[in-house]
This record gives C-alpha cells, structure tokens and sequence, in this order.
C-alpha cells in the first residue's frame, strides 16, 4: 500500500493510496466453532428463515444499515462528465461521510451506463442487497427520471443528494437568515439561479415551506411558460415560480429589489446586479469552488452570505443532511424519504444555531457533533408521522 | 443494534443480529483541512488522473482490492433456489472470509434476477465498481454460460467458487493422497458422482492435472455420449471424460475397481458400492451436511477418506482458496483467473502438509495461517507466467 505512486509528495494523492475505506468482520471467527455458528452449517438456518419470512432480512443481515452510493460519473462536482472510474474518489469520499457522520454503511456503486432505462433496471436488480438508495451525481434532467421512477418502483429510500440533501441544507440557513433579517418567507421575494438538479429541488423545498415569491434562472433568464425553449422539467419548475407572479426577464432583472439570491449556477454574477438587491439582502452563492459572487462582494450588499467552501462562515454543505436523513429513515425501517422528512430534516439544522444566530452563523458546522443526531431523530420521527416507518 | 430479535437465545440468530460485516474509513475526518483532502476540493484532482488515465484507479481508489460477491439465491448450500434476500447471510459470511484469510475487501450483490441476460449486463454494469467478480451460489447449467461470457466481457477476474474454488482443494487433497498412496495420476481411475457445477469444473482441472481415467456420474449413470438425454455441457463433459475409455453404466458400475470417488452429488452411496472400490482407495464424499458416504463406513473400505464437514480430519473447504486466489490476483493486477492460476493454488495447498502427510491429514486445516499467504504467491507468480499480470 505504501509504494511509490505517480504523484506521490502530493498530500491528496498521499492520502488517497488505496482509496479510502475497506470492509470489516463484526464477528470474530476464531476457530471451527465460529465458522459453524457465522458460516455452514449455521447460516443455513438464518438464510431459511430469511426464505419463510423476508422481513427478518431486517434483523439478520447488514442491509438495513446499508445504502448503495449510485452514479453514473455524468455530473461529478464541477468536473462534468468524467465517466464511472473517475467519479469513485468522490463516491468512496461520500461513503466514508456517510458511515462517520451517521453510522450508515455504504457502497460505492459506479455503473458502466448513461441510459436512464438500463441505470433504473440495474438499480432494481441491486435493490435486495441494499436498505436505500443514494443517487449521485448524475446529469440533469435525467436525475429527476431516474429518481421519480425508482421511488415509484422500489420499497426503500431513495434520495438524489445533489437535489435534496442541497435543498434541505439551503433551506436550514435560509430559515435562519429569515428569522435574521425579520422577514417571513410568505412575503420573502426569492432568486435561484441556476434550474438543474440542485435549483429545482430547492425551488420545490422553498415552495413547500411558504416561499410564495419564487423565480429560477438558467443562462437564457427566467425560467417562465412564455418561453419556448423549455424541457419538461422546466416547464413544471415555471408553473410552480415565475408564473405565479408573472416575473419574466434576465437574472439581473430579477435581482432587481430581491431579498434573497440563491446561487446554484456556476457562473459568475456582477457586482452591479447584487447591488439592487434589497436592504438586508441574503446571499447564498453555492458554487462550488468559485461561488457566484465571491463573499467579499457579497459582503458590500448583503447582510447575510452563505457559500460552499469551507474556508468562509455558513458554509452550505449537504454533510449535515445526507448522513442523517439515511440514519433516521433506517432507524424508523422507512419505506421512503418523504417531503415531510427532508423538511424535519431542515428545521432540525436550523434549530441547532439556537441563541447563537448572527450574519456569520446562519447554519451549524459540518463537524459540529449535535448535527447527525438531531437530523436523524427528527427525520425518524417524520417517517412515524408521514406512515412510512416500519418500525 | 442489540435490542430483542425473534429469535433471540439461538446462538446462530444472536450472531447474526445486524449482520456480520461494515464498511469503515481508512483515513482520518478530524476537521475541514482532512474534509478539503479526502473530499472536496482536493478529491476533484484525483478524479482528473483517473479521468486522464483510468490506470490510476489502480492507485488512488479502493476497487482494486474490492470483490463483488454475486448471487442470484437459486442454489444456496443445500438450500436450493431460495431468493436473492435469503441468500445474503451466506455472501455475508463469504465477504467475512474474504477480509480475514486474504485481506480482500468483498461486497455482497444478491440481484433479484434469475435471467442470464440480465445477470451478465447487470454484473458489466456494475465492473467499474469492483476489481473482481465472484459468482456464488448459482445454479447450473446458467453457472457455466454466466461465468463464460462474463470472463470474455471484463478485463477483471471473474470466477465462479463454486466451480473452482471446491476444484482447487479437492485437487490439493487428491494429489496428496495419491502421493501416499503410491498412485501416479495417469494410472488411477478416478469416479466423480455430480455433474453441476463442482462435478463439473473438478473434473476439468483433475484432466489438466494429469488423470486419464476419469467417469462423471448424474443422477442417470455415468456421462457418456451414447445418452439422448446430455445438455451441451454435459455432452461436453462425456467428450472429456468417460467417452475416452469407453465407460459406460451405473455408478455402482463405475466404482468396481475405481481407485478414487469423489461425491459433489448429494446422494448416498450404498456400502456395497464403495466395498468394491480398489485397495487403498480414496473417498473425498463433499456433501454437506450429510456426506455421500459417512467417514465411519468410509473407512471401512479406503484409506484416505475426507469430507466437507470441520468435525471430521480432511476438510475439503473452500476458505482454503478463494481468498488466496483473489489475494494474489490482486497483488499481480491480474486481468483474469486463469487456469494456470488454479493449478498453482492447489500445488502450494497441497505443498504446505510437507512432511506431516498422512490419512488424516492431506489437506491443510481452514484455519492454518499459512494457506492465504501461500496460495497468493503462487497464484501471483501464475498470473506473471501466464501474462496477465498487469504488475
């Protein structure tokens, strides 16, 4: 393991010799004795009763702990399409947030396909050795397909991060910037931009927490029905935002009097747009790793910035949704993620700032311990309510 | 984890509880300077050399070292077609062999589908994922045809353990019986009783170890070509075997003067039958649990007798080189398991008795710390002799 390897002196490659994690016995095998009770002939009594009665897969084996990290390598952090083999540092980095921040074993699973129909049918096979499923990293609009059709087909959770575990954490910092800067979200005038994966899944998370004023923009402006140019997905995201106030018109225009600007775009946005933003404006520009408006900018009009990174305050970062959402949805034994779990979800993330809210702490640490419990509880809890616990 | 189960108070049941394995890290998260390393930002430069150069998955990911345990559930143990669900304590168990006799990282992926088609793209789906693919506890004939065209379809080792890794030991057993027995391969006549997927594939490596004489027997007598009833790979297996001296018969027929039985079948075999055996005959009788001869009477009419089973001498069990072989596939970065590869495990199983050759001992014990080691060299040297070691 400790050989030469190409880039060896590099402290990232240093660190990624041999990849990241490996699996572990949780039983001892000493001798005969243990290999009959956690092997043959012992383990045919647990795989007959397993046969008699499926759910005691819920008690015997390592699936219920167990979520399978999916992508097909299309949308791999700012880097694009880089393919399956390319994409696994960043999967095995996501499993190894997953187990430490909440005990949930998962399993990088990088396919060999881009095609919407063999990624769904291949999953589905998967699906007996997994207790959820966690899509990543894949292209919009397929992302939305792919993860539609596999909660209609499968009996376990499946959860597209980069739409829902961004849009819970988005929507934890927004709360907090809100009750900040006293506004309520019902006359809260808000501008996303950027209308994939991450855009629509916070634009739908906002709506259903009582953002009533709500526009996204791609490249060619706001998204709305007038246009011509629109897929599906962004003909049912306009239905939902702009159509409801009749906003038309390019990202500056939007920007125009806004109280807050959600960036999930990737480009860059001039100083001159932010600057008619409202008094008190709240900026959250999630790009990562060059945020929309760089924080200094941000600074000179708005009184609440958010981005990405690690190295400025409020970082936005899905750490503090994804591991907790799975170890609450596998400690309720749920059958589905629901919208009232990734709302439970945010309000526990935001809950936890507490008495310490200020411009410069609007969301919790990624390393701050309290955050993977809360968000478990309280996503369990949500299951129980929303009827989808099994336990 | 530990809280009441159905069937709690069965030592089986509570060994089982939550599972027998877990993934864990290998790297530290202690704060954002470890998180801006193993993640984002610095995990994007590991994904562009892997991009730039898929060789480098080799280096900086873990699927070098990863097996994928594969099962379709429909020929579990004894247990028969039992379904993907039940299947996974027994590819738990397998996973958890694989870590503690060769240091290989084993995912279980019980696929809920029986259909050939489907599990060969399923398994090409999933190969970025993995440096390996072990099949496991699928029935034959479909055993034959998945293995096959997966090995044509991946440039990773792809091996069926039912199939090879029982072929390995029992010829690592075989040559050192006829080693005290005085037998040389080309004169000693061989009765193989099973021809599913371990008849099958011990009588193919028995052919390329040197023995000449050599009847497979089904449930019918021994394959020859002069049946109507053959598939193609038994029709196949008649070809190689019982067609070139001619036998034809029952299996009582076959052992008359036979000087080895090996039992892969399930069955039993009357006393009578193995009574007329040659002397100092070798009965390797693998059922399990209930071997096809019990050794009290075995011994009665042999003088090397092995099973299956831990609470008898000679232990013919798969442990001894499914770990070894893949531990020193991986070492070597071989593309394939060749059958060089095989021959070279059952030589250095066989070597390790050395001395202490006996007729209770030839074959080495599951839990002798040796055998991993042992069969990883020699398996890796193979790799490099027979070209496909990538290093």
């Amino acid at each position: 393991m400790a050989d030469a390897h190409p880039f060896a002196g590099d402290p990232v490659f240093d660190l990624h010799v041999a990849g990241k994690m490996e699996l572990r016995s949780t039983v001892a095998l000493a001798g005969a004795d243990d290999l009959s009770l956690a092997y043959t002939p012992g383990v045919a009594r647990v795989c007959e009763a397993i046969a008699a009665d499926p759910s005691m897969t819920q008690h015997y084996t390592w699936v219920p702990n167990v979520v399978a990290v999916v992508s097909d390598g299309t949308a791999v952090l700012g880097l694009g399409d880089i393919g399956p083999a390319a994409a696994m540092p960043v999967m095995e980095g996501k499993a190894v947030l997953f187990k430490q921040f909440g005990n949930v074993d998962a399993v990088p699973i990088c396919l060999a396909t881009t095609d919407v129909e063999e990624i769904i049918e291949t999953v589905v096979r998967l699906a007996p050795s997994f207790g959820g499923i966690n899509l990543e990293d894949i292209s919009a609009p397929r992302c939305f397909e792919i993860e539609d059709r596999l909660k209609d087909l499968l009996d376990i959770p499946v959860f597209h991060d980069d739409q829902h575990g961004t849009a819970v954490v988005a929507l934890a910092a927004l709360k907090n910037a809100l009750t900040l800067t006293g506004r309520n979200p019902e006359s809260t005038r808000v501008v996303i931009s950027g209308a994939g994966a991450a855009g629509v899944a916070i634009a739908k998370i906002l709506l259903e927490a009582g953002i009533k004023d709500l526009a996204v923009t791609d490249r060619k402006g706001i998204v709305h029905s007038g246009r011509h140019d629109l897929t599906p997905v962004k003909r049912e995201l306009a239905e939902m935002t702009a159509d409801k106030t009749g906003r038309t018109g390019t990202l500056a225009e939007a920007l125009d009097g806004a109280d807050v600007y959600l960036g999930v775009s990737g480009g860059t946005v001039p100083e001159e747009d932010v600057a008619r933003m409202a008094a008190d404006a709240i900026i959250f520009a999630m790009a990562n790793p060059t945020p929309e408006v760089h924080p200094d900018v941000a600074h000179r009009h708005a009184r609440v910035v958010a981005t990405g990174r690690s190295d400025f305050p409020n970082q936005i970062n899905n750490v503090l949704a994804f591991p907790g959402i799975f170890r609450g949805a596998f400690d309720a034994h749920a059958t589905s993620i629901t919208e009232g779990m990734k709302l439970a979800a945010a309000e526990a993330i935001a809950d936890l700032v507490g008495d310490g809210l200020s411009e410069e702490y609007v969301i919790p640490s990624p390393f701050d311990p309290r955050v993977g419990p809360a968000v478990a509880a309280a996503v369990a809890d949500a299951a129980r309510r929303d009827g989808v616990a099994r336990r």
